[in-house]
């Protein structure tokens, strides 16, 4: 279990309300960026303060790793000059009962703070500009909102809208689509149906697949018409009704799929990411059939697997 | 493969836009009915003629065995002395070249028909009164639409829109629960959470399951929170939010229960169907897991369980 404190920006209310944290994979110039890439090492059960307009106001526990997804809508021309390629994180948050003010503990909260990449000056207890989600340590944590803030993790399993964030990303991408005077009728038909992993995207993946490449069922009604790259994520029309941008499985193998818990190299072979543990791996009848070689993909298919890899699979 | 004739009413409209048929399950004096009954024989892959207005427009695949489903809204005023409780059957359709008038080849087509439950009068050939959905020989068909006019399963099944029947008639569920206003606003999200499997529905199975009965699987992320009586056959919120009326099951479980290739018995013991093929058991890795013993169920799901064996499990 981590430690994490995020320094809100004019997003809090959306982020805070929708329970979750959204970031840029890089910067405005395309700069790799530490606390960017710091959404991608939060997990879940890890602990994270909201920190806006010089509070605390909330403590949070990640409830699932990052996915990637474009800007939230709900941001409109809040950070109109970010990415709209970024990391949202799924957070569970919960007010403190009473909001804390830093700056007022700043002598004994100074000492403890990171050396490199602090949210807070150490000295003066202002945010750091430029500072996004910053690693802290646990007495950070237990100094400003005590031992009991730090909730029991398995409470927050028991509810996990794990999907619910995603869902509320892609629903209001669905009504973009729905609302685009440029697209036409039975296009916005195929898009929605795609996002389903239905209609013409479905029919289309089965120039490229038969099976489902971990378990062989060639059932269409147990087989799930899944994207590589997410269609949240997809840049265009074209992608999201892309037959080589579609993978059939198995119902628990698309899941683990969707979740990056594991992935394809371009032989076909499967990438069973370290997050996922083995007796699950095991309990989903898995074991054997994540060790045989597949079948290589189509290189149409290989630019949208190398997407998965980056971007979905945990490493 | 079976030869199915539907004799159309005033939804013709409706049934061919969105790829199903829909009948109740019993007469509005409650009788069990063999036309009704007829819904639940049909199978994936079998054949059926359209007959509305004296005319075959239409020929169709059944593309998915039927499921309990609420009356269409679609249907609005027609057939309001119909229960709202039926049967919901996946039908693809195509328009024949040339619509085909049964009265016209009576001669030859009266002595194929069946003595007993025949759709059509053998003499006159006059639609008959009460028949909906009445099994016809492979003759009947072949004389009809010709041998052509049986279109091979396989390409059928390559656009199985399976759940897209139901998604329309749980979306416009949705929006009745939406524009309730009987409802208060967080019922409203939280009845629209469960047919998700989020939100109060799926915490409130915790008090009844903690892991997957099939495979075992604890991992929350990995977890289907599956109603047991499905969501749109529910007949109060009450029922929908119940967390009795849930199970937690491993992504591919899921999709074998919400299917009816899979149930259990009041004891805890899974059921599988015959219409679930042993090579799909086993590619799912469920062959051990399907016979061993389960835990016994509260008293309280037990109803639900009855629900689903009788209308969900497919015989």
């Amino acid at each position: 279990m981590r430690f994490w404190w995020v320094n809100h920006k004019q997003t809090v209310r959306h982020e805070i309300d929708d329970s979750y944290l959204w970031s840029p994979k890089r910067t405005a110039k395309g700069a790799r960026n530490h606390f960017y890439d710091n959404m991608r090492q939060a997990s879940p059960g890890d602990a994270v303060l909201s920190f806006a307009d010089g509070l605390i106001r909330y403590s949070g526990i990640v409830i699932d790793y990052a996915s990637p997804a474009p800007k939230p809508d709900s941001f409109e021309s809040v950070g109109s000059h970010w990415s709209d390629d970024g990391w949202l994180l799924p957070v569970a948050w919960q007010p403190l009962s009473q909001p804390v003010r830093p700056k007022d503990r700043i002598a004994e909260l100074g000492p403890l703070l990171p050396e490199k990449y602090s949210p807070i000056q150490p000295d003066t207890g202002n945010g750091n500009q430029g500072a996004y989600l910053a690693e802290v340590d646990k007495s950070v944590y237990e100094l400003l909102v005590g031992p009991a803030g730090v909730r029991d993790v398995s409470q927050v399993l028991e509810v996990p809208d794990l999907d619910a964030a995603l869902a509320r990303v892609e629903n209001q991408m669905q009504k973009s689509i729905l609302d685009d005077p440029t697209l036409d009728a039975t296009t916005k038909k195929q898009l929605v149906s795609a996002r389903y992993g239905q209609g013409l995207f479905r029919r289309r993946i089965y120039e490229f697949e038969r099976a489902c490449r971990l378990t062989s069922v060639e059932n269409p009604r147990l087989l799930i018409a899944s994207h590589i790259k997410p269609w949240r994520s997809c840049s265009s029309s074209t992608e999201r009704l892309d037959g080589a941008n579609g993978l059939l499985l198995a119902p628990h193998v698309d899941r683990l799929f969707d979740r990056g818990l594991i992935s394809f190299k371009d032989d076909g072979e499967a990438i069973i990411s370290p997050q996922l543990d083995r007796n699950d791996l095991c309990r989903l009848g898995l074991m054997d059939a994540s060790k045989k070689l597949g079948t290589p993909f189509h290189p149409r298919q290989v630019p949208y697997l190398a997407f998965h890899r980056e971007n979905v699979l945990l490493p």
